[in-house]
């Protein structure tokens, strides 16, 4: 329980060296993970343990199933057994607060949008908007670029396990200051979002005005769509933005930055937010 | 519809040039697929447009909803309609051949699997044994690492949309002898490994015996379980693989090969299958 790496056997194959040796590696530990509110399953996600509770509450609040972390009264780690008899403490059981009432309306409303006609980016938006109750484009928030474009290397700072087996993913969120307020580790990128947000929201209710998420993975659709339920206006990635996660940033007035990699970075959406060059660099403000 | 990449503006701030360009940039297209399967819908996925009826077709196969694809009578796109009145082309229809019968035992049993008590890798891993019908582990192809670690350079030489976005994942399926027979681009990783199975399961009823899946990213547990439905007895990762990868490939007896980047890689499962250096090198058997 609650192991991030674990060391397993492994042949390395050198062709350069006419090598091949038997040494042990470090890879991240993957598990399942059942979340269970009032007993009932919500999801099952691969995971790498630890921060189970960050990841449940992030999960129910990015997906809409709960609006607020106090409609949690409590989490334990059902201790389920496996076939050896040891705990698994692979299952979260979610007790939600009196008067937080079934997560069935929001459950059914996914359901739903899955199985209607005309399935399309349009649409998927749309519906997102209507499960983003926050006002993205009104946060006040301004963005210094010397800051943002540093946010990836504060990010893998606190990368532990990446450095460890190269294969997690991290989120962590900024304040505007470029202070590292949560980071999360996870071998699945939405896991590492849910865990950040779900770790954040146990001290701040939503939204989470003028923060930043960075993410050590590229932007999708989903990343955008986590960000904006949990009320943060911008979102700063390491990698690659896809067509969706752009039109849905645009739409929310949400500021999007991609390909972050110091000395560059790109805007894809709510440039406004970036505080101008100084008047004395006639370069800045090339168009 | 079948646009793999689409035009975008963004800003391009370079801190080292003091410039804020406006420039239009590539991005790989994302958009919801809805499969459904004589009407009902199955999944709903996000991914990269184009090859939808392999990329629905694979996805029925890896996850044992569908035995072969001669279960399939056909394929077709819905002409659903956006908001606009433009078709979508995000539902595939797909209809079974007579006698496929309807794929409600395979779903009830994956919905029944994440609500057990006890959930845990090894149970996990149990659970994909029962749907593994191949016999991985008396695949006898055989395999010359100087040809294994060549083949990521071999994916990359076919991966257009990779090229032009940096933002896309890319799968491939070669000959023992390093023949790419088939190499699929998704904005999902899982995505891409249901296209090339998908694609390759047209001309070839599964199991793909001597086959070898490339895939451009790392291995987790699903391409794993995915690989492993299909009948493909090796895959090669470009990235890191996960402790559930590692432990299901050495349970079904499937050669796992990962950081694979000339001229090292790393072998984590199924060794033996590697042809031995020669024996001139003394420098090829250490240990």
């Amino acid at each position: 329980m609650g192991r991030v790496t674990t060391r397993v056997p492994r042949v390395r194959v050198d062709l350069a060296q006419g090598t091949r040796v038997a040494r042990a590696d470090t890879v991240a530990v993957e598990e399942p993970l059942e979340i269970r509110v009032a007993g009932e399953p919500v999801v099952t996600t691969m995971r790498t343990p630890g921060a189970d509770f960050d990841l449940a509450l992030g999960h129910l609040l990015t997906e809409g199933l709960l609006p607020q972390s106090s409609g949690v009264a409590a989490m334990m780690h059902c201790t389920d057994e496996d076939a050896s008899g040891a705990p698994t403490f692979n299952v979260v059981e979610v007790t939600l607060a009196p008067g937080a009432g079934p997560l069935t309306a929001a459950r059914r409303r996914s359901e739903t949008m899955t199985s209607a006609c005309g399935v399309c980016g349009s649409e998927t938006i749309a519906d997102t908007l209507t499960r983003v109750p926050h006002d993205l484009a009104g946060d006040p928030v301004r963005l210094d670029p010397q800051l943002l474009i540093a946010l990836p290397e504060a990010l893998r700072e606190h990368q532990g396990a990446f450095d460890r087996t190269g294969g997690v993913h991290a989120a962590g969120i900024f304040s505007s200051g470029g202070e590292a307020l949560v980071v999360r580790e996870d071998v699945g990128r939405h896991n590492a979002v849910d865990k950040a947000i779900g770790a954040l929201s146990r001290t701040q209710e939503l939204p989470l005005k003028g923060r930043i998420l960075v993410v050590s993975a590229r932007a999708s659709f989903e990343i955008i769509q986590k960000a904006a339920v949990a009320g943060i206006p911008v979102v700063v990635a390491v990698g690659a933005p896809t067509s969706l996660a752009v039109a849905l940033a645009t739409e929310l007035g949400m500021t999007l930055v991609a390909f972050t990699r110091s000395p560059t970075c790109s805007v894809y959406a709510g440039e406004a937010r970036l505080i101008p060059g100084r008047p004395e660099d006639p370069a800045a403000t090339v168009r």
